[in-house]
């Protein structure tokens, strides 16, 4: 079955950590008709636009995505983002922004006392709502009465089905539990309503040990005690935030992958890594495109390949284990020592 | 000059450890005439009110306010949190919250190759504005078409005060650093009235050195770079989040002093560990008044008694660093020594 593959390089070093992932791809997946989009901040200096409704059309006639990074210096901060990768988010209803982090044998945690395998949780970021809406507004913008808003904006439609997808994965996992973090103490409505969904779908996962934490307990926690994380369930900012932070206790954001899902594939999923462009070193072929590479196992366990999906991580953590400390690392050469070893 | 201090034991553990920080100010501060208010969760179940408009206003004609926690199991989030902590913030315009996070000697970061010293920053959390103006609300509560929204209320006059207070702190810091963290790429209009803010009163400080971070690359840096940071400004909730986690990397909340200024001094300030009610351990006699005590040292300084806070900084810092690794810690010890050695 040909799988269409919709390819968003973007900006920085983008186009040359997804170069990578496709070599990978292109052993496991052998079926593959990939089409390049040309998106991101090259395309809004000679056009002047960002992802024209056209091209919105084409993408959501792809099986899945593969995007690289969005966000460039010379355009005005949020453009991109909330143009492109927002939009792209929104459109395609990713309610579940899957963000695993795992200490892979071979790197080191910044923190002290923690060895590889300690840490194994996943992030389900609901990825539809919340301060991402763009529900937001000045007056009087460049005076001294300046006033700006931004508004969080959630549903029981959007909240569960965020939250039974953060049970049923703890369901696959083996220590089946699920921790909500939010601010109910402060944010009291949007955490209420997210308190009161948890424990409502919890209660038909009698499996699942559950925990509350709030966000600012959590950052914490994930820095003093990460072992205890399983499965954290939360909302669009609060999971930006803390997936950022699990990802720099797991030895940084140059393993970190994550999916951008629709479950019910009404619509493409997109798989990104999530460090951003780092246009201080695009062009010149040091990338890591490891957490690139890790973004397409769990693109295969999308299509439904987890053995495929299992291989591509073992793969990699076996090219990290390797490396050697101080040594400087070359984009493509990463990416051939995957897929030859795919390929072997 | 007879300084009137306001003590809200409060809460859980609150009044244990004030008991602790008051022994210490009866030795720095002569002259001080203490009233104690009975607020917090034994109050709101025996009169059903939280905080009564006659006790604010007898909290108004108060110097200073020294704060324990707020926050019981048996009342519903958020109650205490918005009716007493909060309301007091607004109510007393505490536009300044402020963080500090040092590694002390003889205590030990979970990062791996931090040593005492390295990690030196202070937050300048603002205080009145931002998500926590509850300005939020539901239709359809407990049904499949529940909404719920949360606003952040940002104002120019807001952020400016706040961006302000941050670089004349940086001014008398030996670093003049100071950096703003927001997440500018999605929250555009709160975001860019926030940037452009710091913009223009960055013009006025030469000397100091700036730089801008989104929020989630500031909690990762906190983790692999904590030194790179002098002074934080940033919004109310990235304020809530940051400060716990630069607690949690320079050795936990256990240290953490916070002060709710008024710069102005149009209302009394207020003083209060970073750590919460900690219900888990009230009344045994075993939490850890340091960050209490260490917010007598803000409390001093606000009171333009430098060499006092300074003095009670070190006491803290020695008794500290006498700890035996594992041995456990009395309350009621550990204020009598700090205050016997600021005596002695
Ligand atoms: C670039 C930005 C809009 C994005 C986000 O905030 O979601 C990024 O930080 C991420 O986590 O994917
Ligand atoms: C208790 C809560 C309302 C409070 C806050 O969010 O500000 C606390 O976390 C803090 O940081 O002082």
């Amino acid at each position: 079955m040909t799988v269409r593959l919709g390819v968003i390089g973007g900006d920085g070093i983008g186009p040359e950590v997804v170069a990578e992932a496709r070599k990978v791809l292109d052993v496991v997946l052998p079926d593959v008709q990939a089409t390049e989009y040309d998106l991101g901040a090259a395309r809004y200096h000679r056009t002047g636009d960002v992802l024209p409704d056209e091209v919105l059309a084409q993408l959501a006639g792809e099986d899945v995505l593969l995007l690289g990074a969005v966000g460039d210096p010379s355009v005005p901060s949020g453009v991109l983002e909330r143009g492109l990768l927002l939009k792209l988010r929104f459109a395609f209803d990713h309610y579940v922004n899957l963000r695993p982090s795992r200490l892979w044998p071979g790197t080191s945690s910044p923190l002290a006392g923690v060895a590889p395998g300690d840490i194994d949780l996943v992030v389900v970021r609901e990825g539809t709502e919340g301060l991402y809406c763009g529900a937001g507004g000045s007056v009087r913008k460049g005076t001294a009465a300046e006033v700006a808003t931004e508004e969080s904006l959630n549903t029981r439609y959007g909240a569960e089905r965020a939250v039974r997808d953060a049970f049923d994965r703890a369901m696959r996992r083996p220590r089946r539990k699920v921790t909500l973090v939010h601010k109910n103490n402060v944010l009291v409505n949007a955490g209420d309503l997210w308190a009161r969904t948890f424990a409502e779908v919890a209660a038909e996962y009698p499996d699942v040990q559950t925990e509350y934490q709030h966000v600012d307990a959590a950052a914490m926690f994930l820095v003093t005690d990460p072992q205890r994380y399983d499965v954290i369930v939360t909302d669009n900012l609060f999971g930006d935030i803390l997936t950022d932070l699990a990802a720099a206790v797991t030895g940084g954001i140059g393993l970190a992958a994550s999916g951008n899902i629709n479950p019910t594939r009404a619509y493409p999923s997109m798989f990104e890594p999530v460090h951003g462009s780092a246009p201080d070193i695009a062009g010149q072929g040091v990338a890591d495109p490891a957490a690139a590479i890790l973004s397409t196992a769990l693109l295969l366990d999308h299509l439904d390949r987890p053995a495929d999906a299992r291989r591509v991580e073992e793969a990699v953590g076996a090219e990290v284990a390797k490396r050697v400390p101080g040594e400087k690392l070359r984009t493509a050469e990463v990416g051939d020592a995957i897929a030859a070893a795919l390929a072997g």
